[in-house]
C-alpha cells in the first residue's frame, strides 16, 4: 500500500503520499504538495510546489479517441502541468495537455481535458467538464456541474453558474460542413452566466454581459446588459454595483 | 493490497473490507457493514451497523477551501456519521461535517458536503451534489444529477427530480451585499419539483405543491398548486390522488 | 500494488494491468487488453478483445437498491459484458446485468446500470447517466453530462446533446397507479435531442426527427421535423442537408 512510484519520478522536499499512490515515469512534482490516497500522476506531468491532490484524483491522462469522435485528434500532447498551490478534488480527471496555472481550485469529480489552459485563481466547481480546445482566463468561477463545451473561450473574472449548458454544433452532429463551425461559447470580461442556462453555439457574451438564469441564448449578449428568457432578450442594464470596475478586486 | 487500517480504528463484528481500503485514525465502524474496494476512511469518521459502502468511495474528506470562495469557511468540523443500513455507491464523496441518519442511499458518484444533515430514508441519487449548509429531511428524494445549492432547506417527504438546479445569489458573484442575502431553495413538506426545472435564489416551494417539468421559478409557490412555465405561474390544484396525505405512507 | 486476481479469473494473451486491480471470480477477459490503475472487475463479468479500461473503473458492480426505489428490482442479473474494443473511461461504473457491444466508448464518470443494451459504436459521454431498462443502438451518440431515464429507447444513430434531461414519470413520485406508466423517451432511427433541453415522460421522437435547443418537449416530435420552444412546437422541416440518409454513414 505504499504505492508505485517510477523511480525516474521526482519529488519536493516535505512532499507526502498517501496508500496506494501511482507516479509514473519523469513525473516531477514540486514541494510541501500533499497528495491523498490512490492518486495516478501518469508520465510527465508536471506540479508546483504546495499542491493539493485528493484521493482517487488522476492526472495526466491520454486522450480516449473513439472511433467517430467529431473533435478529438491523435496528436502529440505536451504534459499536463500544474502550478503552485492549486487544489484538485476527489476523483478529478486530468488530461495531458492541459496547462493550469497557479491557485486553481478543481472541485471533486470535474474533468479538464487535452488543449486546455486555464489561468491563475480560477475555480472549476465540482463535476464541472471542460472539454478539450477551451481556453479559460483568470479568476474565473465555474460553478458545479456547468458544461463547457469544447471551441469555448473565458476571458478573465468570468462566472459561469451552477448546470449552465453550453453548445457548440449548429449541425448537431450532421453534416461534413460542420467541422468548419463548431464554435462554443465566448465570455468576454466580466461576463456572467446565471444558473441552469443554455447558450447556442458561437454565442458570444460582451464585457460585463450578464444572462440572468433559467435562459436560451439563441444571440450575443451585449456589454453590460441582462438578458433574460427564452430565447434571451435584452431586459436591462446590469446593475452599476455588480459591475467589474465596482468590486475592488485586485488581481493578486 | 489488504489496505492499511490505522491501529486506533474500530472495526465492529462481521464487517468486511475489500482490497486496497484505507481506515484513518480513530475511525469507528459498526457490525456487518461490507465495504468494498479501495474504499477510503478518514480520520474520526462513524459508520452504523449494517452499512454499505461501494468501491473507490471517500469517506470524512476534509473541505478544500479556494482563496476566493464565497460559501467555504474555514472552521472545525465535527466527525462525519453515517447511520445504520445506510449505502453509500460508487465514488461517492462524504465531507467531514455531514450528518446521516439511518437508511440513507447515497448513489454512485454523488457529493454531500459539510454542514449538512441528511433524514432517515431519503435517497440521495446518481451524480447529485448537495452543497453545504444544506438541510434534507427524511423520505426524500434527490434524483439523478440534480443540484442543490448551498443555504438550502427540504423538509420530509420533498421530490426533487432529476437534473433540476437551484441557486442562491442574486448578485450572480458580485458585490459585497451578497454574503448578506445568500439564500437557496426551501421545499416544505412533501414538496416537488419536476425534472430539469431551474428556481431562483430564495425560492419557498408550498407544502405539497409542485412545478412541472422544465420550468424556471421566480416567484414562490403556493401549497398544493402546480406552477409551470417559464417564469412558472400557477396552472392548477395539485391532484388529489397525488397528494402526500392520500399515499398511506407511513414513516418507518 | 500487483493488485489482487482471483485464482479462477482468466486474462487474455497480451493483456496488462496496472497497480491495484482487483480482479474477481471467474471473470473473462480478452487479449490485448489494457487495463490502468486501481481497476475494479467484479464476479463474473465477461471482457472482449482489446479492451481499455482506465483508472478507478469499476466494471460488474450490483444494484444497491433502497427500501423505497421506484424502479430497482430485486432480480438475478447476467454478468456484465463488454465488447470487443471497447473504451471505458476512468471513473466509470458499469453494473452487472448489462450487456455492451463492440466498439462503444464510455468515458470518464458515466454510469450504466443493470438491464441496459447498449450497441456497437455508440459513444457515451463523460458524466452520462444511463439509468436501468433502457435499450440503446447502435452508433448514437450521448453527449456529456446528459441524462437517460429508466425505461427509455434509443434507436440506432440517435444524437443526444449535452445536459439533455429525460424524465419518466408523470405522477412526479406519487400515487400506486404511477407504476403502471413509468415510460421513459423513445428516440427513433437518426433522432436527435439539442442541447439543456428537457423531455416529459413518454415522449416520442419520430425519425430523423429534431428538438433544438433549450426546449421543453410535451408532444411527440413528428418525423424529419425541428420542434422548438417550451412547450415545444413544430418549427420547420430537418434541413435535407442533415437527413440521415444523406450523411454518407456506413454501419461498419
Amino acid at each position: 500500500m505504499n504505492g508505485q512510484i517510477h523511480p525516474s519520478a521526482r519529488l519536493g522536499d516535505g512532499t507526502t503520499l498517501g496508500a496506494g499512490c501511482v507516479i509514473g515515469e519523469n513525473v516531477r512534482i514540486g514541494a510541501q504538495c500533499r497528495l491523498g490516497h490512490h492518486v495516478v500522476i501518469h508520465d510527465d506531468t508536471v506540479v508546483g510546489d504546495g499542491v493539493r491532490i485528493d484521493d482517487h484524483a488522476t492526472l495526466g491522462k491520454r486522450p480516449m479517441r473513439a472511433a467517430n469522435s467529431a473533435t478529438t485528434k491523435e496528436q502529440e500532447l505536451p504534459p499536463l502541468s500544474v502550478g503552485e498551490a492549486c487544489i484538485v478534488g476527489t476523483g478529478v480527471v486530468l488530461y495531458r495537455g492541459a496547462a493550469i496555472e497557479s491557485k486553481v481550485l478543481m472541485a471533486d469529480l470535474c474533468t479538464v481535458r487535452e488543449n486546455v489552459s486555464i489561468g491563475r485563481g480560477t475555480i472549476v466547481g465540482r463535476g464541472v467538464t471542460v472539454e478539450n480546445f477551451c481556453t479559460i482566463g483568470r479568476f474565473c468561477k465555474l460553478e458545479s456541474e456547468c458544461y463547457l463545451c469544447a471551441y469555448s473561450t473565458l476571458e478573465d473574472r468570468v462566472f459561469i453558474a451552477p448546470g449552465v449548458v453550453t453548445s457548440n454544433d449548429n449541425f448537431v452532429g450532421r453534416t461534413q460542413e460542420r467541422f468548419k463551425h463548431f464554435k462554443g461559447v465566448t465570455v468576454k470580461k466580466g461576463g456572467r452566466i446565471g444558473a441552469g442556462s443554455v447558450t447556442l453555439p458561437g454565442i458570444v457574451v460582451g464585457e460585463d454581459g450578464l444572462v440572468a438564469a433559467g435562459s436560451v441564448v439563441t444571440r450575443d449578449v451585449p456589454a453590460r446588459k441582462v438578458v433574460v428568457g427564452a430565447p434571451a432578450r435584452v431586459w436591462r442594464d446590469v446593475p452599476v454595483a455588480q459591475l467589474l470596475e465596482n468590486q475592488g478586486w485586485v488581481d493578486s
